[in-house]
């Protein structure tokens, strides 16, 4: 199999805004993003004298640099969105392209490449998923998602996960089954969450896969009943579950979800933002799973984040009850060109580069064997789980009893451990996604198989850091 | 005083995404992009087997081209967010050089060109208001200001106006005060609705501005003690109200609203999506006003919609709340590069070619002596009203009882003489803003001087069609 990106981490300087090349270790121009950054930039989810945010000056591939010229292997992929890598060639030139010719049309008129790209999306979505309303990213699709099912169903209640993230907005932070809710209660009121499978700590006392599935499906049935089946408009699941835990569904349980919701007349929306478009090796992860849900919301890897946009896919049944009627919901930039762009130059590299087959085969091939290997030798590995190129390792002060490393939502001195499992990964040149007691697997999908067994052997070796707070 | 942008129109073909050019009048290229559109494209807004959007294919300065060669003078900057025009050349360079150097970058790390639109941004805004925080677009901007206000106030409601437009996420949607809202109830349920001023229809059987000013002050006030004070956290109000009718405010208004804020403790939040970024020849629309608000937000002008952008900036004693305790809010393309390197562009070409005098002059030199010229001749041109390059046409039936040419929020049949007119605008080249009984006058701030003539002669003549409904 030949890369797509050549392995990088060669550059010796950055470019800045006006095409001029700067060699690295220029501690004039870091100290202006870090002064501007200080003073101006107010930043997500954070308290903002207690960030210290990395100047980034370049990015190529699977890498990018500091301002010092550090590199560092991306296994976030950002915020697992740049499922093409930093600066694609391809994408790079679709941007400068439609730049060129066309940036910007308001939603009210048709476009060429926004009706490609919704055309493509339709090719590769499930069943009769034919229509597409674009959004600007992901939040805003899942709020789009909900008000479609709540129109045509007529009710209100929409049931999504404990673990999960739906976005920041009003209803998607509502939908949200994470700590980031909290403090934002209360914001649709609307909103009922279930506990979906997860064998590892199951909360239904299961001890197979597949007694978790039809467990959790019985608690599910039962959530359903006890909120009023007639309540409710539809169920939100990210697909494979992402920031909470790389949860992969065990078998038969979406084909059960599905099934519960057209037995009880619920719209099943499937938020495929971060699983979608070839993280698991799949155009959409549903298909992984032979279920066909009636709306699908993505955003990321749709473009790998180079452009801001997301979107619902939408069934013909659903989309045909707004023929007539008005769909209450828009934006200004709605099938924004630019981003629809670089929508369909990701179709075209996924096609011609057949990275879907290179996700299966690196996750296959490389990735889950590794890591399933370091079972043996690392204490504080409690699980391994994953597909494609998206895998958690969960990291336990005891296998036995499976405390996490470090507590639920820990901050400060409780999180230390894994800090420094993350500083660790750093320091090899490896940017690192950790959650809680996680550490994530989610490199860009070009990665090179070289550059991720060098990835992974960094992961390995910033173990240790954890061992050292397992009981062995 | 020298174009930025030569007159335009004498385009013979376009570009398609692999750069090639066409001649106008391909009708196959046509078929296809009205084809995907109808099969695959999910519309805002909208009833999708009722409308029949035009393909767009080239567009340049003022002007907007579709595939059979027709020019339209964009006197609606499509959705009021190309301030500076069609594929100006300035902003065009700067996307394809950032798309080509760093296209993204995740919001937790430090970028030169987010932290350089953030200072850049701080420096016009108005009092201290010194931070930025960047979201997609209008309506997210505005669910977190209010989220800010919230969090550093510990009250929920919000009052906003009637006759607004706010966003489409549900909190965004919650605060509108227009028909958009409607179907969409209950979403956000602590948002209240209140008058505000409106002279020409005054709520308040006010006789002259100074006492619209003084009514409306005193009725906000009543709401403010009526709704309980010690329950509001903040009032938003859009500067000049776009969408719905182009409401300047009277003198004292907005200075008044600023003193009842700092009365009880509410936070003030400036809505300046459409208006902010020289709409209305400020950087600010607020500094017309003399009034600092404790929030701003913006979208659009920002960067004229070349890249979804928008955001919230935000007082330093606001900001200040956060330091220690973390923002409750985020989202994956919080301060985009490619979004942010379109805005940096922006400054430049405002400050280089100076825009907000451009703005002032065109607005006060030609567009409105020229629109008040036509009160003499047009008897359903009930008022007009608007600053810099945003005005408003109100048309009606009756200059006495001032009966609305069409009704509030009126469709089809009952809307057809708005629809007669915007037709006979669109025959003579010029693409209009209609919204209700009004025709909106907001071209791009480049517009030729000659183009905004020969745009306004068009809408001149279009109101021979309004005049046939109207009682002389
Ligand atoms: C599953 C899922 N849904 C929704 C979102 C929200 O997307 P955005 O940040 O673009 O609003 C995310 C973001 O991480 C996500 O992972
Ligand atoms: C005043 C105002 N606020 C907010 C918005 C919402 O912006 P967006 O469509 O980018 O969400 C708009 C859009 O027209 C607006 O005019």
């Amino acid at each position: 199999m030949t890369d797509t990106i050549p392995t990088t981490g060669t550059r010796t300087g950055y470019l800045d805004r006006h095409g001029v090349e700067h060699p690295f270790g220029d501690a004039e121009a870091e100290r202006q993003v870090r002064s501007d950054d200080r003073a101006h930039v107010f930043h997500s989810w954070s308290a903002q004298a207690k960030i210290d945010p990395l100047p980034i000056a370049a990015g190529e591939g699977s890498t990018f640099w500091d301002y010092e010229g550090n590199a560092y292997l991306d296994f976030s992929s950002q915020l697992v969105n740049l499922n093409l890598g930093h600066q694609h060639p391809d994408l790079v030139a679709a941007i400068q392209q439609q730049a060129g010719r066309l940036a910007t049309v308001q939603p009210s008129m048709a476009n060429d490449v926004r009706g490609e790209l919704a055309r493509r999306i339709a090719e590769v979505a499930p069943g009769t998923l034919n229509k597409v309303f674009f959004t600007n990213g992901g939040a805003d699709a899942n709020e789009y998602a909900v008000r479609l099912a709540r129109r045509v169903t007529g009710r209100r209640k929409v049931l999504s996960m404990y673990r999960s993230y739906h976005g920041g907005t009003s209803t998607a932070i509502a939908l949200t089954g994470d700590p980031r809710r909290w403090a934002n209660e209360p914001s649709d009121p609307s909103v009922a969450h279930f506990f979906g499978p997860y064998p590892y700590r199951s909360a239904f006392h299961s001890t197979s896969p597949e007694e978790e599935t039809q467990r959790a499906l019985e608690h599910l049935e039962n959530v359903i009943v006890l909120e009023g089946a007639g309540t409710i408009a539809a169920l939100i699941a990210e697909t494979v579950v992402g920031t909470n835990g790389v949860l992969v569904p065990p078998p038969g349980y979406l084909a059960g979800v599905r099934e519960l919701c057209d037995r009880y007349g619920i719209v099943y929306i499937a938020d495929e933002v971060m699983v979608g478009f070839g993280r698991v090796g799949e155009w959409f992860a549903v298909d992984a799973f032979d279920v066909v849900p009636d709306l699908i919301t993505f955003a990321k890897g749709v473009n790998s984040g180079y452009v801001p946009l997301g979107g619902v896919v939408i069934s013909d049944a659903i989309a045909a009850q707004f023929d007539d009627v008005a769909f209450q919901g828009g934006l200004t930039y709605s099938g924004h060109p630019l981003a629809c762009a670089a929508g369909v130059a990701t179709f075209d590299v996924f096609d011609r580069d057949g990275i879907l087959d290179r996700v299966r085969d690196l996750g296959s091939r490389v990735v889950e064997p590794e890591l399933r290997s370091w079972l043996e030798r690392h204490p504080s590995l409690g699980e391994v789980r994953g597909r494609g190129l998206f895998w958690a390792l969960e990291l336990v002060r005891d296998r036995e009893t499976r405390e996490p490393l470090v507590p639920f939502n820990a901050a400060g001195p409780d999180a230390a451990p894994m800090a420094e499992v993350a500083a660790a990964c750093k320091a090899a040149g490896v940017w690192p996604f950790t959650h809680f007691n996680r550490v994530h697997v989610a490199p860009p999908l070009v990665i090179g198989e070289d550059e991720l067994r060098r990835g992974l052997a960094a992961i390995d070796a910033a173990l240790d850091v954890a061992d050292r707070y397992a009981r062995a």
